[in-house]
């Protein structure tokens, strides 16, 4: 594995790098050298400005983040970008919040890349879920709790309506968590409800998690929405939910009637 | 936060510390820097060799790994043991293989230690899924294959029969990922065809991922039974199923029918 600024023969070389969710001390050892010595980071908004500020000062940076309904660049675009990058010879550091094959795109970008005969090295990442349950001290599983865990999308493909299998997600025993759901988690925790998962359901909504701008706010599936709404600002925001939600250190009955 | 390697006062500390799917290069900083410093570590036999080889020579190394069938120490005493080294006084690094919030029974563990008045720091690390996916290229997410991601548990609580909702479990739009999975992937797998996945969807066997003692091994739900009767050993074995598998850059068609 060639070394974060080794210069490569050939047709290049991309490195697909989860960022973790955002404190640089929950990057992986691989992805803080890379990030340390890149010459080239492609980055996403998701990756936060601690991280960012590991790169070295005479590195070129690339923003291609996206804002929701506010698109900088394409995928399209991305794709083609990184592809030219790793053409004219610099190795490339393509950062991705979290985990890169997990709700992060990586799986087309690499796709694309080795299509072009473009070396790709994919470095894993912990992801939001992980780093936001680990924050506050709830697990994703615990024995007689929830024996499964499901990570979903609150944002449908363009086009297409988000209309998961909501019989099968409401299930108890299951912890629930979402990605990118601000916009719909009104819908979702209604749909869940009346399929049948219980309003009392504990939950959180985290921003920016692992991070010093993170905030919090404990819940129930029946408050979420009014929860979320506090939420403005920037920062990505993850849904927990389920009966783990309670285990959180901070957890108390009464967040779950009085949200405020 | 404490640095590794300061004695701390009163009721003592425990850092529930995820280690990664294996590689040392995939630990986070924070899991590096706490083993590496560590005077105290309680650890499973998930931990790899490799990053076991990290900790300093005149640690306490405390080995409560569980093999299947075979339980060292049971959960109960591992708690016990917990409190009694954290109340002696020793930093103690609680290290887990892939997150500890995931499957690791870190939830059960931290409960324990807060109850007892003891501190929790908790690491959260790379999961054996994304170490896994990202070393065989293949996405867990893609658009337009799988919107959405489930992890569960082959391994049934003592007593109870493993009995998850199988028909909300057959969505060909949702990868999968077996954890814990060696001894039952046959009857799952059944139930799953049973249940309407079809027994072409692609799907790997993953043992040991992301260390040097590394195997793999492409199928289909049909054939993933098969294919799991040729691990051996001693490794954790994962399976990914799902439309994604197909997306490994080592994935030919041929796997699927001819997995010899
Ligand atoms: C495109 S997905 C990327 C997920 C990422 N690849 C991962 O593995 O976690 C973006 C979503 O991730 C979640 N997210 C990422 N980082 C987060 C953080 N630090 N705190 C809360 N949510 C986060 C939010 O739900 C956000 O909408
Ligand atoms: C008790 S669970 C622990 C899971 C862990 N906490 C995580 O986040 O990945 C043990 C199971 O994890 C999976 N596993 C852990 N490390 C693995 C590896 N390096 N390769 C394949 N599977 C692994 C296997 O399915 C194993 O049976």
């Amino acid at each position: 594995m060639p070394e974060g600024g080794v210069r490569l023969d050939g047709a290049g070389r991309v490195h697909l790098v989860g960022a973790g969710p955002g404190d640089p001390e929950l990057m992986t050892v691989r992805a803080r050298l890379l990030v340390e010595t890149a010459e080239a980071v492609v980055f996403d908004r998701l990756v936060s400005r601690e991280i960012m500020a590991l790169v070295p000062d005479g590195a070129l940076r690339l923003d291609v983040g996206k804002a929701p309904g506010r698109h900088r660049l394409s995928q399209v675009e991305i794709n083609a970008l990184l592809v030219e990058l790793a053409r004219g010879g610099l190795p490339v550091v393509r950062l991705k919040g979290g985990d890169p094959f997990t709700f992060g795109r990586g799986g087309e970008e690499a796709a694309h890349l080795r299509r072009h005969g473009i070396a790709v090295e994919v470095v894993p990442g912990v992801t939001a879920a992980s780093g936001c349950a680990a924050t506050l001290g709830l697990p994703l599983t615990q024995r007689g709790l929830a024996q499964g865990l499901r990570y979903l999308t609150g944002h449908a493909q363009e086009g297409a309506a988000l209309e998961p299998d909501w019989a099968g997600l409401a299930d108890p025993e299951t912890t629930l968590v979402v990605y990118m759901g601000l916009g719909q988690i009104g819908r979702i925790a209604e749909r869940l409800v009346a399929a049948g998962l219980p309003a009392a359901t504990p939950a959180v909504a985290v921003q920016s998690g692992t991070t010093p701008r993170q905030r919090h706010r404990l819940a129930t599936l029946g408050t979420l929405v009014e929860v979320a709404a506090g939420f403005g600002g920037d920062g990505p925001v993850l849904f927990i939910i389920g009966r783990v939600v309670a285990l959180a250190p901070a957890w108390t009955g009464c967040h779950a009637l009085a949200p405020a």
